[in-house]
């Protein structure tokens, strides 16, 4: 058996099921064992960057890591930012990078590079096998560090895929992450109890379990539950226990976490500016905050949480479940009545991956009142991560509907991801908000102090000339794609693409 | 003035006149800049990939660096790919990547991550500014660095770029290369003498200048002309000196070579596999070969070339064009046709960005008898470089037709530059082989010993479910597209391609 084949049926061993690939040359060998380790379905995207986000949306969503195929370090650079997101969500990721045979990268032929330096800043752990029989104890490796959430990157040379090896190795046991002391526990039960606080929740802490032990805190104490503008997944909807948004806003953010004598941040990082602004914060808590860290996003916070929760908690009141929105039948189609009819028709148990940018905010309002689904947020900032994030969420939650709200500037970065939507016949339905603008830079252009309001700076900002037509983009790849610029049109389109499965995109113009 | 602007009228200063732009909040103050200097076009791209390989295609036909405008860690990261291709070419470029303030970035927000670890492996220059007054400085040396064939990327906190500066800095004098000594020159005349040799160009010496120098040598020699694979321009066509390619396969490179009892390298490294296979050599001339560098692409290769020129070389025979194909006038749309179609048409003075990947060996053959024209290769053999790079040649050579020989998965990589080619007019010719298939990787499957021929192996080099549409991908974005499928169709595109300026493109169904 040779290296490939070994790694491969390792993965297979350790529970890997999925590998969203986009291989070359020096990852054949590893294509080839595809065929005999059916246990690991491959995935093609038609680039790098669609395998890397898929990866991260399927491990949020099936709580287990995929594998991605990736060619030498221009295959990791064009999986990078996906990755990034994926490391700075702590989803469970296992990349392995093809790379030149051993003897071949000192030569200097084209395509080599220093993958390792690429990889790095964005791989909680990082290994280069040096030989075939080495290749499957490291991707053994890779998986076990990978499940406690994090990103584990292996390099393997061609040649440690085409020699002899010793076969799989035995899957290595996940170690738990590490316990929150005690005394941490304690001391957020005293500051819980001292004055009036609130529970900044993030990571692993804003799915069922984590905000089930924040509504019982919050019922014994009074404390406000907060959780982080991006967290990996939100779940929400129906009756579940409710936490508010951190909002994106620094002016916003401040002012909601302003009043607190105690902030207990569970799962995450004291809150800090997406961006820095002249004359603004980066901190976001009030100076007057006294700041407690139960847990950091690398220990058991969900343990924690608990563990306060037992201390200080009451039995939470049960939740009422908030209304939808009416669902509009007239009037202008603008984000208002978009997301109006969105939050009336989403379905129950939906997957909503948000990469909406401006329109978010008012998507995750008007959602709020629907019936329990998951909320995926862009955890690392860096877009071109909803389509793909949402072709990975469809294969990692087969059954669920999945919806993905984009903005139309970040769904040119990776517009490939249609194709593997259509290859796969996902459920999957992509709704374009289509304003013909980096909306975002116009709004943040005056925010930073950017003075001038010329011609050359606007046309750095406007994606609208020449325009681009989605629908025409989705059904060029397979999938069927409709613009609809009034009401009637959009609740038909949506209808549509609930009823029907398989993936849909619809472009409203707004 | 703040830094951004002194950046910016730095960079005018230096004769910068391009900046191929993705820009994000942290490049606000870049873009305000854009209006207050005129001197620098702005040019926006949908992705950050598109701005790279842009900025490679217009650096190798302007012969001087465009800048690029990218957005943090995961900007280099989509640019990298392409950044590496001009790496691997010593195509001058100035990378700009804004950061996040300097007090912000160790807060650990979203989009932070390590810049400097990320642009090192595809630059040969890499500095980070410290405050406003050092960007300008850094800004300078940047140009300076790249004008001399070199990558710089300069990264630019984002209070580098919002606080006050002390204004531009001065151009600094370009540092030619450095010349090869008088004994290399010497050795390269002797090895010339002294045995059946060839002379490998690669880097800068396979356009005018160093093709003429060639031709002497071999005209009082013998010695044969062969150049690198993927070399940066090889100037070709109607009657200019010729040089023969070496193959990209290594066994039909390993022939090229053998016989030879001399090599002469100039320009370029020892000639070496694209990938290493079992059992094949890396290393492609013959054992019994010397082997003579006579100048690295490093060094000032082309006076080096001149002087053993002197030396050795004798006026050559004026050459006769080649002739071109015959037009065809019916039969099945093939590679062949396509590519006779395709050398009978090529308009003078062209310029050929080639990404054609299995069908570029026929483009290469078939447009030899055109007339003069430039043919650009993918010097990091990362794809995904060829519709960017060929929308940067278009604006780096106004006036001039360009074409791009695509093949359909590498065109998948970037397809968002189409929308740049429509928003800037520029008149590009794409023209994609649609073989629906990873084509070169069904090849090489086999040539790495890679066993088997399962579906789950075959459906990763598939891409023809489903179909792609690329006629339908460019109208999209502005573009007029036509598929054809048969000669005719093809013919009257790329002649109604050829007549009307603008992009467009022709999917050939081969």
């Amino acid at each position: 058996m040779n290296g490939a084949e070994s790694v491969l049926r390792t993965l297979a061993a350790s529970g890997v099921e999925v590998c969203f690939a986009n291989p070359g040359t020096s990852e054949m060998h590893l294509v080839a064992a595809m065929d005999r380790v059916p246990e690991v379905r491959g995935i093609l995207t038609l680039f790098e960057g669609v395998a890397s986000a898929a990866a991260d949306g399927y491990a949020r969503l099936a709580g287990k890591p995929a594998a991605t195929l990736l060619h030498l370090g221009p295959g990791f650079g064009n999986a990078f930012a996906n990755v990034h997101n994926a490391y700075k969500g702590r989803t469970p990721m296992v990349n392995l990078v093809g790379d030149h045979a051993v003897l071949h990268r000192p030569l200097g032929a084209p395509l080599t590079s220093d993958v390792e330096a690429i990889a790095g800043p964005a791989s909680h752990w990082l290994r280069s096998a040096r030989d075939a029989r080495e290749a499957a104890v490291l991707a053994a490796e890779a998986v076990a560090v990978a499940r406690s959430g994090a990103v584990a990157t292996l390099v393997l040379p061609a040649d440690a895929g085409w020699d002899e090896s010793l076969g799989p190795a035995a899957p290595l046991s996940v170690g738990g992450l590490p316990t929150v002391p005690e005394e941490a526990v304690e001391a957020a039960a005293r500051a819980l109890r001292s004055g009036k606080a609130a529970l900044l929740l993030g990571g692993s802490t804003t799915r069922e379990r984590g905000l089930a032990a924040a509504a019982r805190i919050a019922a014994g104490t009074g404390a406000a539950v907060v959780h982080d503008t991006f967290t990996p997944v939100l779940s929400r909807g129906g009756s579940r226990p409710r936490a508010r948004l951190l909002p994106y806003l620094t002016e916003l953010a401040v002012d909601a976490l302003a009043g607190f004598e105690q902030l207990i941040v569970v799962g995450t990082r004291p809150p800090v500016g997406f961006f820095a602004y002249p004359g603004k914060p980066s901190l976001l808590w009030s100076p007057d905050s006294a700041v407690t860290v139960l847990a950091t996003a690398e220990e058991d916070a969900l343990t924690a949480l608990e563990a306060v929760a037992d201390l200080v908690g009451a039995e939470p009141e049960p939740v009422e479940p908030l209304a939808r929105p009416e669902l509009p039948t007239g009037g202008a189609l603008d984000l208002m009545t978009l997301t109006a009819a969105v939050g009336a028709l989403l379905p129950d148990d939906a997957v909503v991956v948000d990469e909406a940018v401006t329109a978010s905010a008012l998507f995750q309002e008007q959602t709020g009142g629907a019936g329990e689904h998951d909320y995926l947020f862009l955890t690392g900032g860096a877009i071109g991560w909803g389509l793909p994030a949402a072709t990975g969420a469809a294969v990692g939650a087969p059954g669920r509907p999945v919806f993905n709200f984009e903005a139309d500037g970040s769904a040119m970065y990776t517009i490939q991801a249609l194709w593997t939507q259509a290859r796969e016949e996902l459920d999957v339905t992509t709704i374009v908000v289509a304003n013909r603008s980096y909306a975002i830079l116009e709004f943040e252009f005056s925010r930073v102090g950017a003075e001038g309001d010329g011609a050359a700076a606007r046309a750095l900002m406007d994606i609208g000339r020449p325009e681009l037509d989605f629908a025409g983009l989705a059904r060029a790849q397979g999938v069927p794609g409709r613009r609809v610029d009034d009401v009637p049109g959009l609740i038909d389109a949506l209808q549509e693409a609930i009823a029907e499965p398989g993936p849909h995109l619809i472009e409203a113009l707004v």
